[in-house]
Protein backbone atom coordinates (compact mmCIF):
# COMPACT_ATOMS: atom_id res chain seq x y z
CA UNK A 1 0.00 0.00 0.00
CA UNK A 2 1.35 3.21 -1.06
CA UNK A 3 0.61 6.41 1.36
CA UNK A 4 -1.38 9.21 -0.45
CA UNK A 5 -2.38 6.87 -3.77
CA UNK A 6 -5.78 7.49 -4.54
CA UNK A 7 -8.55 5.57 -3.84
CA UNK A 8 -10.71 5.05 -6.88
CA UNK A 9 -13.49 2.76 -5.93
CA UNK A 10 -15.06 1.39 -2.50
CA UNK A 11 -16.45 -2.17 -2.06
CA UNK A 12 -18.45 -2.49 1.08
CA UNK A 13 -19.40 -5.73 2.35
CA UNK A 14 -22.32 -6.65 5.02
CA UNK A 15 -23.09 -9.57 6.71
CA UNK A 16 -26.97 -10.03 6.73
CA UNK A 17 -28.30 -9.50 10.14
CA UNK A 18 -29.10 -12.61 12.97
CA UNK A 19 -31.02 -14.82 11.55
CA UNK A 20 -33.37 -17.07 13.47
CA UNK A 21 -30.88 -20.02 13.08
CA UNK A 22 -28.11 -17.59 14.71
CA UNK A 23 -30.61 -17.21 17.57
CA UNK A 24 -31.17 -21.20 18.10
CA UNK A 25 -27.25 -21.26 17.95
CA UNK A 26 -27.83 -23.63 15.03
CA UNK A 27 -25.38 -24.29 12.31
CA UNK A 28 -27.29 -22.94 8.94
CA UNK A 29 -25.24 -23.21 5.82
CA UNK A 30 -28.14 -23.23 2.80
CA UNK A 31 -31.10 -23.73 5.09
CA UNK A 32 -32.97 -20.56 4.48
CA UNK A 33 -33.77 -19.30 8.00
CA UNK A 34 -35.42 -15.87 8.35
CA UNK A 35 -33.55 -12.57 9.92
CA UNK A 36 -35.20 -12.39 13.53
CA UNK A 37 -36.50 -8.82 14.84
CA UNK A 38 -32.66 -7.92 16.21
CA UNK A 39 -31.79 -9.12 12.24
CA UNK A 40 -34.03 -6.59 10.68
CA UNK A 41 -33.20 -3.99 13.34
CA UNK A 42 -28.85 -4.36 12.78
CA UNK A 43 -30.24 -3.97 8.79
CA UNK A 44 -31.67 -0.72 9.42
CA UNK A 45 -29.20 0.26 11.46
CA UNK A 46 -25.96 -0.53 8.92
CA UNK A 47 -28.23 0.90 6.72
CA UNK A 48 -28.48 4.52 8.49
CA UNK A 49 -24.32 3.67 8.73
CA UNK A 50 -23.79 4.04 5.57
CA UNK A 51 -26.17 6.52 4.65
CA UNK A 52 -24.53 9.37 7.41
CA UNK A 53 -21.35 8.15 5.54
CA UNK A 54 -22.66 8.90 1.83
CA UNK A 55 -21.86 6.46 0.27
CA UNK A 56 -23.15 5.82 -3.35
CA UNK A 57 -23.69 2.43 -4.84
CA UNK A 58 -23.48 1.37 -8.40
CA UNK A 59 -24.29 -2.17 -7.78
CA UNK A 60 -25.57 -4.37 -5.12
CA UNK A 61 -24.49 -8.48 -4.84
CA UNK A 62 -26.39 -10.76 -2.40
CA UNK A 63 -26.93 -14.57 -2.68
CA UNK A 64 -30.15 -16.77 -2.70
CA UNK A 65 -31.12 -16.89 0.74
CA UNK A 66 -33.72 -14.56 2.16
CA UNK A 67 -31.67 -13.58 4.87
CA UNK A 68 -29.34 -11.65 3.14
CA UNK A 69 -31.77 -10.46 0.22
CA UNK A 70 -33.80 -9.02 2.98
CA UNK A 71 -30.66 -7.15 4.72
CA UNK A 72 -30.22 -5.81 1.20
CA UNK A 73 -33.53 -4.64 0.76
CA UNK A 74 -33.62 -2.83 4.01
CA UNK A 75 -30.03 -1.10 3.78
CA UNK A 76 -31.07 0.18 0.50
CA UNK A 77 -34.12 1.15 1.19
CA UNK A 78 -32.55 3.40 4.21
CA UNK A 79 -29.70 4.46 1.71
CA UNK A 80 -32.55 5.47 -1.17
CA UNK A 81 -31.15 4.05 -3.30
CA UNK A 82 -34.00 0.94 -3.81
CA UNK A 83 -33.37 1.51 -7.37
CA UNK A 84 -29.69 0.03 -7.87
CA UNK A 85 -29.31 -3.42 -9.66
CA UNK A 86 -29.39 -5.97 -7.17
CA UNK A 87 -27.28 -9.37 -8.23
CA UNK A 88 -28.32 -12.75 -6.74
CA UNK A 89 -26.10 -15.24 -6.97
CA UNK A 90 -25.66 -18.81 -5.67
CA UNK A 91 -22.14 -18.32 -5.60
CA UNK A 92 -22.42 -15.53 -2.16
CA UNK A 93 -24.29 -18.10 -0.30
CA UNK A 94 -23.62 -18.99 2.83
CA UNK A 95 -20.95 -22.30 2.76
CA UNK A 96 -22.66 -25.31 2.50
CA UNK A 97 -22.52 -26.94 6.07
CA UNK A 98 -23.77 -30.66 4.80
CA UNK A 99 -25.08 -32.91 7.58
CA UNK A 100 -24.41 -30.49 10.22
CA UNK A 101 -27.23 -27.97 8.75
CA UNK A 102 -30.05 -27.57 11.43
CA UNK A 103 -28.29 -29.18 14.39
CA UNK A 104 -27.44 -27.49 16.96
CA UNK A 105 -23.69 -26.37 17.60
CA UNK A 106 -23.62 -26.98 21.56
CA UNK A 107 -24.85 -30.44 20.89
CA UNK A 108 -22.51 -31.28 17.98
CA UNK A 109 -19.58 -29.70 20.20
CA UNK A 110 -20.69 -32.50 23.44
CA UNK A 111 -21.26 -35.54 20.32
CA UNK A 112 -17.76 -34.46 18.24
CA UNK A 113 -15.49 -33.03 21.01
CA UNK A 114 -14.31 -28.86 20.57
CA UNK A 115 -11.33 -29.25 18.75
CA UNK A 116 -13.47 -31.03 15.61
CA UNK A 117 -16.43 -28.29 15.86
CA UNK A 118 -13.19 -25.59 15.92
CA UNK A 119 -11.59 -27.14 12.47
CA UNK A 120 -15.36 -27.77 11.10
CA UNK A 121 -16.31 -24.09 11.71
CA UNK A 122 -12.82 -22.37 11.26
CA UNK A 123 -10.55 -24.44 9.48
CA UNK A 124 -9.67 -23.67 6.08
CA UNK A 125 -9.87 -27.14 4.01
CA UNK A 126 -12.09 -29.42 6.68
CA UNK A 127 -15.24 -30.16 4.91
CA UNK A 128 -18.27 -31.32 6.97
CA UNK A 129 -20.17 -34.84 6.87
CA UNK A 130 -22.09 -34.40 3.33
CA UNK A 131 -25.65 -34.60 3.24
CA UNK A 132 -27.12 -37.77 1.74
CA UNK A 133 -29.17 -36.29 -0.31
CA UNK A 134 -29.75 -32.66 -2.46
CA UNK A 135 -32.50 -31.12 -1.47
CA UNK A 136 -34.43 -30.27 -4.47
CA UNK A 137 -34.93 -26.58 -4.15
CA UNK A 138 -36.48 -25.09 -7.18
CA UNK A 139 -33.92 -22.70 -6.77
CA UNK A 140 -31.02 -24.48 -7.30
CA UNK A 141 -32.32 -26.27 -10.39
CA UNK A 142 -29.99 -25.03 -12.67
CA UNK A 143 -26.91 -26.34 -10.26
CA UNK A 144 -28.33 -29.95 -10.75
CA UNK A 145 -25.93 -32.65 -9.38
CA UNK A 146 -23.29 -29.61 -9.30
CA UNK A 147 -25.38 -28.76 -6.04
CA UNK A 148 -22.87 -29.43 -3.30
CA UNK A 149 -23.37 -31.51 -0.50
CA UNK A 150 -21.00 -30.07 2.68
CA UNK A 151 -17.93 -27.52 1.74
CA UNK A 152 -14.91 -26.40 3.12
CA UNK A 153 -14.11 -22.49 3.38
CA UNK A 154 -11.68 -23.35 0.52
CA UNK A 155 -14.44 -25.32 -1.65
CA UNK A 156 -16.51 -21.78 -0.76
CA UNK A 157 -14.12 -19.41 -2.04
CA UNK A 158 -13.48 -21.39 -5.19
CA UNK A 159 -16.84 -21.14 -6.03
CA UNK A 160 -17.12 -17.54 -5.24
CA UNK A 161 -14.12 -16.44 -7.22
CA UNK A 162 -15.73 -16.90 -10.52
CA UNK A 163 -18.48 -14.54 -9.43
CA UNK A 164 -15.98 -12.42 -7.99
CA UNK A 165 -13.63 -12.34 -10.95
CA UNK A 166 -16.03 -11.85 -13.91
CA UNK A 167 -18.55 -9.32 -12.35
CA UNK A 168 -17.57 -7.50 -9.09
CA UNK A 169 -13.59 -6.90 -9.62
CA UNK A 170 -14.72 -5.43 -13.31
CA UNK A 171 -16.71 -3.47 -11.56
CA UNK A 172 -14.81 -1.98 -9.24
CA UNK A 173 -11.60 -1.43 -12.10
CA UNK A 174 -14.03 0.46 -13.67
CA UNK A 175 -14.57 2.80 -10.81
CA UNK A 176 -18.06 1.53 -9.74
CA UNK A 177 -19.21 1.50 -5.73
CA UNK A 178 -19.62 -1.91 -5.15
CA UNK A 179 -21.92 -3.20 -1.99
CA UNK A 180 -21.56 -6.95 -1.10
CA UNK A 181 -24.47 -8.59 1.78
CA UNK A 182 -23.96 -11.47 2.12
CA UNK A 183 -23.15 -14.28 4.96
CA UNK A 184 -20.26 -15.09 7.70
CA UNK A 185 -18.75 -17.52 5.80
CA UNK A 186 -18.85 -16.96 2.29
CA UNK A 187 -17.54 -13.21 3.24
CA UNK A 188 -14.52 -14.48 5.42
CA UNK A 189 -13.89 -16.79 2.11
CA UNK A 190 -13.58 -13.35 0.49
CA UNK A 191 -11.94 -11.40 3.32
CA UNK A 192 -9.19 -14.48 3.21
CA UNK A 193 -8.41 -13.51 -0.75
CA UNK A 194 -8.61 -9.79 -1.18
CA UNK A 195 -6.21 -9.51 2.19
CA UNK A 196 -4.59 -12.74 1.32
CA UNK A 197 -4.80 -14.38 3.86
CA UNK A 198 -2.72 -17.78 4.34
CA UNK A 199 -4.03 -20.56 5.21
CA UNK A 200 -3.23 -21.32 8.40
CA UNK A 201 -4.19 -17.59 9.68
CA UNK A 202 -8.20 -17.53 8.70
CA UNK A 203 -9.31 -18.96 11.96
CA UNK A 204 -8.58 -15.86 13.28
CA UNK A 205 -11.04 -13.84 11.00
CA UNK A 206 -14.79 -13.72 12.24
CA UNK A 207 -16.99 -11.76 10.16
CA UNK A 208 -19.93 -10.19 12.79
CA UNK A 209 -23.48 -9.08 11.98
CA UNK A 210 -23.83 -5.48 11.69
CA UNK A 211 -20.14 -4.54 10.94
CA UNK A 212 -19.75 -3.61 7.72
CA UNK A 213 -16.02 -3.83 6.26
CA UNK A 214 -14.88 -0.92 4.00
CA UNK A 215 -12.38 -1.83 1.39
CA UNK A 216 -10.73 1.03 -0.65
CA UNK A 217 -8.83 -0.63 -3.76
CA UNK A 218 -6.41 1.39 -6.52
CA UNK A 219 -6.94 1.64 -10.09
CA UNK A 220 -4.95 -1.93 -10.55
CA UNK A 221 -6.99 -3.36 -7.65
CA UNK A 222 -4.41 -3.28 -5.02
CA UNK A 223 -6.29 -2.73 -1.54
CA UNK A 224 -5.20 0.09 -0.43
CA UNK A 225 -7.36 0.59 3.07
CA UNK A 226 -9.78 -1.46 5.03
CA UNK A 227 -12.62 -0.14 7.75
CA UNK A 228 -14.62 -2.10 9.89
CA UNK A 229 -17.64 0.40 10.64
CA UNK A 230 -18.73 -1.00 14.43
CA UNK A 231 -22.04 -0.53 16.04
CA UNK A 232 -22.40 2.51 17.47
CA UNK B 1 -59.15 -17.09 -28.57
CA UNK B 2 -59.85 -20.71 -28.86
CA UNK B 3 -61.59 -23.10 -26.28
CA UNK B 4 -59.17 -25.93 -24.55
CA UNK B 5 -56.24 -24.11 -26.35
CA UNK B 6 -53.49 -24.85 -24.04
CA UNK B 7 -52.39 -22.20 -21.89
CA UNK B 8 -47.99 -22.05 -21.76
CA UNK B 9 -46.89 -19.01 -19.60
CA UNK B 10 -48.58 -16.98 -16.97
CA UNK B 11 -48.40 -13.33 -16.45
CA UNK B 12 -49.36 -11.25 -13.50
CA UNK B 13 -49.53 -7.43 -13.30
CA UNK B 14 -49.31 -5.73 -9.90
CA UNK B 15 -49.75 -2.30 -9.30
CA UNK B 16 -48.17 -1.17 -6.00
CA UNK B 17 -50.12 -0.48 -2.72
CA UNK B 18 -51.39 2.99 -1.58
CA UNK B 19 -48.43 5.62 -1.75
CA UNK B 20 -48.56 8.55 0.64
CA UNK B 21 -49.27 10.78 -2.55
CA UNK B 22 -52.41 8.68 -3.81
CA UNK B 23 -53.78 9.34 0.45
CA UNK B 24 -52.77 12.78 -0.67
CA UNK B 25 -54.42 13.51 -3.43
CA UNK B 26 -51.76 14.50 -5.99
CA UNK B 27 -50.15 13.52 -9.50
CA UNK B 28 -47.32 11.25 -8.44
CA UNK B 29 -45.41 10.82 -12.20
CA UNK B 30 -41.59 10.41 -11.50
CA UNK B 31 -41.68 11.96 -8.19
CA UNK B 32 -40.66 8.91 -5.45
CA UNK B 33 -43.37 8.43 -2.95
CA UNK B 34 -43.31 5.90 -0.30
CA UNK B 35 -45.74 3.39 0.26
CA UNK B 36 -47.96 4.47 3.41
CA UNK B 37 -48.95 1.43 5.84
CA UNK B 38 -52.15 0.90 3.77
CA UNK B 39 -49.69 0.15 0.81
CA UNK B 40 -47.67 -1.86 2.80
CA UNK B 41 -50.50 -4.11 4.09
CA UNK B 42 -52.05 -3.83 0.29
CA UNK B 43 -48.22 -5.91 -0.97
CA UNK B 44 -48.81 -8.19 1.59
CA UNK B 45 -52.50 -9.43 0.92
CA UNK B 46 -51.40 -9.60 -2.74
CA UNK B 47 -48.77 -11.89 -1.86
CA UNK B 48 -50.63 -13.91 0.26
CA UNK B 49 -53.12 -14.07 -2.13
CA UNK B 50 -50.45 -15.19 -5.00
CA UNK B 51 -49.25 -17.82 -2.90
CA UNK B 52 -52.30 -19.20 -2.25
CA UNK B 53 -53.14 -19.79 -5.52
CA UNK B 54 -49.02 -21.31 -5.56
CA UNK B 55 -47.45 -19.47 -8.69
CA UNK B 56 -43.82 -20.28 -9.58
CA UNK B 57 -42.45 -17.30 -10.97
CA UNK B 58 -39.43 -17.06 -13.11
CA UNK B 59 -38.52 -13.48 -13.46
CA UNK B 60 -39.80 -9.89 -11.76
CA UNK B 61 -39.90 -6.60 -13.40
CA UNK B 62 -40.73 -3.44 -11.42
CA UNK B 63 -39.53 0.29 -11.76
CA UNK B 64 -36.69 2.82 -10.45
CA UNK B 65 -39.50 3.80 -7.69
CA UNK B 66 -39.21 3.00 -4.70
CA UNK B 67 -43.34 2.06 -4.19
CA UNK B 68 -43.02 -0.53 -6.76
CA UNK B 69 -39.82 -1.83 -5.51
CA UNK B 70 -40.60 -2.28 -2.31
CA UNK B 71 -44.34 -3.97 -3.30
CA UNK B 72 -42.45 -6.33 -5.37
CA UNK B 73 -40.22 -7.30 -2.54
CA UNK B 74 -42.77 -7.97 -0.19
CA UNK B 75 -44.83 -9.78 -2.28
CA UNK B 76 -41.51 -11.92 -3.09
CA UNK B 77 -41.33 -12.48 0.72
CA UNK B 78 -44.87 -13.52 0.52
CA UNK B 79 -44.32 -16.06 -2.09
CA UNK B 80 -40.91 -17.24 -0.75
CA UNK B 81 -39.74 -16.48 -3.81
CA UNK B 82 -37.35 -13.54 -2.86
CA UNK B 83 -34.12 -15.51 -4.84
CA UNK B 84 -35.85 -14.45 -7.94
CA UNK B 85 -34.00 -12.24 -10.15
CA UNK B 86 -35.61 -8.98 -10.04
CA UNK B 87 -35.22 -6.32 -13.15
CA UNK B 88 -35.76 -2.70 -12.26
CA UNK B 89 -35.89 -0.45 -15.64
CA UNK B 90 -37.38 3.11 -16.06
CA UNK B 91 -39.23 2.02 -18.81
CA UNK B 92 -42.17 0.77 -16.31
CA UNK B 93 -41.48 3.99 -14.49
CA UNK B 94 -45.21 5.56 -13.97
CA UNK B 95 -46.09 8.02 -16.88
CA UNK B 96 -44.41 11.06 -16.20
CA UNK B 97 -47.12 13.69 -15.16
CA UNK B 98 -45.10 16.55 -16.01
CA UNK B 99 -45.77 19.94 -14.10
CA UNK B 100 -48.39 18.21 -12.66
CA UNK B 101 -46.45 15.85 -10.72
CA UNK B 102 -46.76 16.85 -7.17
CA UNK B 103 -50.14 19.02 -7.77
CA UNK B 104 -52.97 18.30 -5.74
CA UNK B 105 -55.86 16.90 -8.16
CA UNK B 106 -58.52 18.64 -6.88
CA UNK B 107 -56.61 22.06 -6.98
CA UNK B 108 -55.23 21.46 -10.54
CA UNK B 109 -59.40 20.23 -11.27
CA UNK B 110 -60.70 24.13 -9.79
CA UNK B 111 -58.13 25.68 -11.71
CA UNK B 112 -58.69 23.79 -15.51
CA UNK B 113 -62.06 22.57 -15.55
CA UNK B 114 -62.96 18.56 -14.87
CA UNK B 115 -63.21 17.79 -18.57
CA UNK B 116 -59.21 19.25 -19.14
CA UNK B 117 -58.13 17.18 -16.06
CA UNK B 118 -60.00 13.89 -17.42
CA UNK B 119 -58.26 13.98 -20.86
CA UNK B 120 -54.89 14.38 -18.80
CA UNK B 121 -56.14 11.68 -16.95
CA UNK B 122 -57.53 9.57 -19.20
CA UNK B 123 -56.51 10.34 -22.79
CA UNK B 124 -54.19 8.51 -24.73
CA UNK B 125 -52.46 11.18 -26.70
CA UNK B 126 -53.06 14.35 -24.33
CA UNK B 127 -49.71 15.75 -22.81
CA UNK B 128 -49.71 17.01 -19.21
CA UNK B 129 -47.63 20.69 -19.44
CA UNK B 130 -44.24 19.74 -19.47
CA UNK B 131 -41.77 20.73 -16.33
CA UNK B 132 -39.43 23.32 -16.95
CA UNK B 133 -35.99 21.59 -15.94
CA UNK B 134 -35.12 18.24 -15.69
CA UNK B 135 -34.47 17.08 -11.90
CA UNK B 136 -30.92 15.45 -12.25
CA UNK B 137 -31.75 12.28 -10.54
CA UNK B 138 -28.88 9.91 -10.10
CA UNK B 139 -30.89 7.34 -11.42
CA UNK B 140 -31.80 8.65 -14.66
CA UNK B 141 -28.18 9.71 -15.49
CA UNK B 142 -27.78 7.51 -18.08
CA UNK B 143 -31.15 8.87 -20.28
CA UNK B 144 -29.28 12.34 -20.10
CA UNK B 145 -31.59 14.55 -22.07
CA UNK B 146 -33.79 11.94 -23.16
CA UNK B 147 -35.42 11.99 -19.71
CA UNK B 148 -39.33 12.50 -20.37
CA UNK B 149 -40.38 16.09 -18.57
CA UNK B 150 -44.16 15.13 -19.51
CA UNK B 151 -45.95 11.89 -21.07
CA UNK B 152 -49.10 11.35 -22.63
CA UNK B 153 -50.23 7.26 -22.12
CA UNK B 154 -49.03 7.25 -25.98
CA UNK B 155 -45.47 7.84 -24.63
CA UNK B 156 -45.66 5.84 -21.71
CA UNK B 157 -46.61 2.97 -24.00
CA UNK B 158 -44.02 3.48 -26.75
CA UNK B 159 -40.87 3.71 -24.01
CA UNK B 160 -42.59 0.48 -22.35
CA UNK B 161 -42.94 -0.91 -25.81
CA UNK B 162 -39.20 -2.03 -26.86
CA UNK B 163 -38.86 -3.60 -23.05
CA UNK B 164 -41.86 -6.06 -23.33
CA UNK B 165 -40.64 -7.11 -27.00
CA UNK B 166 -36.95 -7.37 -25.79
CA UNK B 167 -37.11 -9.09 -22.36
CA UNK B 168 -40.62 -9.66 -20.99
CA UNK B 169 -42.35 -11.72 -24.19
CA UNK B 170 -39.53 -13.76 -25.20
CA UNK B 171 -39.33 -15.35 -21.95
CA UNK B 172 -43.62 -15.54 -22.16
CA UNK B 173 -42.39 -17.15 -25.25
CA UNK B 174 -39.73 -19.75 -23.97
CA UNK B 175 -42.82 -20.47 -21.30
CA UNK B 176 -41.53 -18.95 -18.48
CA UNK B 177 -44.10 -17.12 -15.33
CA UNK B 178 -44.06 -13.50 -15.29
CA UNK B 179 -44.50 -11.00 -12.31
CA UNK B 180 -44.77 -7.42 -13.35
CA UNK B 181 -45.09 -4.85 -10.03
CA UNK B 182 -45.24 -1.09 -11.16
CA UNK B 183 -47.69 1.85 -11.55
CA UNK B 184 -51.46 2.74 -12.80
CA UNK B 185 -50.49 4.29 -15.50
CA UNK B 186 -47.26 2.21 -16.81
CA UNK B 187 -49.72 -1.10 -16.01
CA UNK B 188 -52.74 0.73 -18.01
CA UNK B 189 -50.45 1.45 -20.95
CA UNK B 190 -49.62 -2.35 -21.22
CA UNK B 191 -53.23 -3.81 -21.10
CA UNK B 192 -54.29 -1.59 -24.17
CA UNK B 193 -51.13 -3.15 -25.78
CA UNK B 194 -52.21 -6.68 -24.65
CA UNK B 195 -55.76 -6.46 -24.95
CA UNK B 196 -55.46 -4.32 -27.79
CA UNK B 197 -57.82 -1.87 -26.45
CA UNK B 198 -58.75 1.15 -29.20
CA UNK B 199 -57.15 4.55 -28.42
CA UNK B 200 -60.75 5.55 -27.71
CA UNK B 201 -61.68 3.53 -25.45
CA UNK B 202 -58.79 3.24 -23.00
CA UNK B 203 -59.97 6.18 -20.75
CA UNK B 204 -62.48 2.95 -19.53
CA UNK B 205 -59.60 1.05 -18.11
CA UNK B 206 -58.50 1.29 -14.00
CA UNK B 207 -55.45 -0.77 -12.99
CA UNK B 208 -56.35 -0.27 -9.03
CA UNK B 209 -53.96 -1.17 -6.03
CA UNK B 210 -53.67 -4.52 -5.17
CA UNK B 211 -55.99 -6.41 -7.90
CA UNK B 212 -53.40 -8.65 -9.52
CA UNK B 213 -54.15 -9.17 -13.22
CA UNK B 214 -53.53 -11.89 -14.68
CA UNK B 215 -52.92 -13.32 -18.38
CA UNK B 216 -52.49 -16.73 -20.12
CA UNK B 217 -50.99 -16.90 -23.30
CA UNK B 218 -50.35 -19.47 -25.60
CA UNK B 219 -47.08 -20.76 -27.42
CA UNK B 220 -47.49 -17.80 -29.71
CA UNK B 221 -48.54 -15.37 -27.52
CA UNK B 222 -51.91 -15.30 -28.19
CA UNK B 223 -53.83 -13.49 -24.90
CA UNK B 224 -55.79 -17.13 -23.91
CA UNK B 225 -57.53 -15.31 -20.79
CA UNK B 226 -57.47 -12.68 -18.13
CA UNK B 227 -58.35 -12.63 -14.55
CA UNK B 228 -58.48 -9.77 -12.14
CA UNK B 229 -57.96 -11.75 -8.17
CA UNK B 230 -59.89 -8.85 -6.33
CA UNK B 231 -59.25 -8.47 -2.80
CA UNK B 232 -60.96 -10.50 -0.34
Amino acid sequence: MTKGEKAMATLVMVRHGQSQANLDNVFTGWSDSPLTAKGIAQGHQVGQELRQRGYLFDDVYTSYMRRSIMTANIVLDEIDQLYLPIHKTWRLNERHYGALSGQNKAAVKQRVGAEQLHRWRRGYTEVPPRLAHRQHERRYDRLGVQEPLSESLQMTLQRILPYWQDQIAPRLLDNKNQLIVAHGSSLRALVKYIEQIPDDQIDQVEVPNGQPIVYQFNERLQLLNKEILKEN
